[in-house]
């Protein structure tokens, strides 16, 4: 299975693409972000982000597309804003007809981690560990993406395994 | 000069497309809502805001694009909900390489009465005596986007017809 993961935003949208071979692996394809520039009119910026988007869903063919629930921000401006690009990511899973997941900051981070008062660093660090990456994934827009890819593919995995990741996730809040 | 105003809701999107012959006329070519299903997912609500305006587009072959700039609704979470419809409505005005107006409610309301702080009754009323129709446009969101088209095609006119169009401005607030 393979879920491409958004943390949208006008500025920098953060991805990621993880596969999961069955049960036991995980692993990281791609990550990055797709940047738009300031000065640009909000239109343009939104469409730099929902062709780049539509981009990475016909290269990876995700099973599942899986964004930041994200509804608040530092003011109501830059949360409007923010609703702009999330409406263009959720719009390009759409137009592709791949299975849309919204999954909010808590519940990634509970994914992830074990529990959804996790800081940033922890998901970091986790998100690391279990794709066996040699470094957090640059920059943290991107890190964002790959966190919301593995919270789908570990919210699909079966019960049992749920176990098995809770032990790790308590190492990581050491 | 034609002009598709879009008043852009998750629920209702209104739209009007308005024709301004030269100077002294203008008029309503056609109007209506892009209604979406409470239940469906957003994603497939946004695609269908998306595909309702991208056909608008196709048939009018409008000069520009005027959308209304709202950057606040009674809740953060409406108000971010709203921003996805926008984020939609200005990708399919990008993607058709339309001239783009985002215009403020105040600015609606100014362009067409002739005072930012006037009435949605009082916008109804001048937009069925601008247009010469025998009633307001109906639903209200319907208004709403002739509003924004009314009002981006009078931002494009020369000074010397806001001199004109004040006085009438002025009868509509008896």
């Amino acid at each position: 299975m393979i879920v491409l993961g958004i943390d949208p935003g006008t500025a920098n949208t953060g991805y990621g693409v993880v596969r999961g071979d069955g049960v036991h692996s995980v692993s990281l394809v791609e990550c990055g972000v797709i940047r738009t520039r300031p000065r640009d009119p909000l239109a343009t910026r939104l469409k730099e982000i929902f062709d780049g988007i539509t981009e990475l869903i016909t290269r990876h063919r995700p099973d599942a597309l899986s964004v930041e629930d994200v509804f608040y921000a530092k003011n109501v401006r830059t949360t409007v804003v923010l609703g702009h690009a999330r409406g263009v990511a959720l719009l390009a899973g759409a137009q592709a007809g791949v299975a849309i997941h919204e999954i909010p900051p808590a519940e990634i981070k509970k994914a992830v981690v074990g529990t959804g008062a996790a800081t940033k660093e922890q998901v970091q660090f986790m998100l690391t560990r279990l794709l066996r990456l040699k470094s957090v994934p640059q920059p943290s827009d991107a890190a964002d993406g790959v966190a919301a890819a593995l919270a789908c593919l570990m919210a699909v995995r079966t019960p049992s395994l749920e176990a098995l990741r809770v032990p790790s996730a308590t190492s990581a809040r050491r």
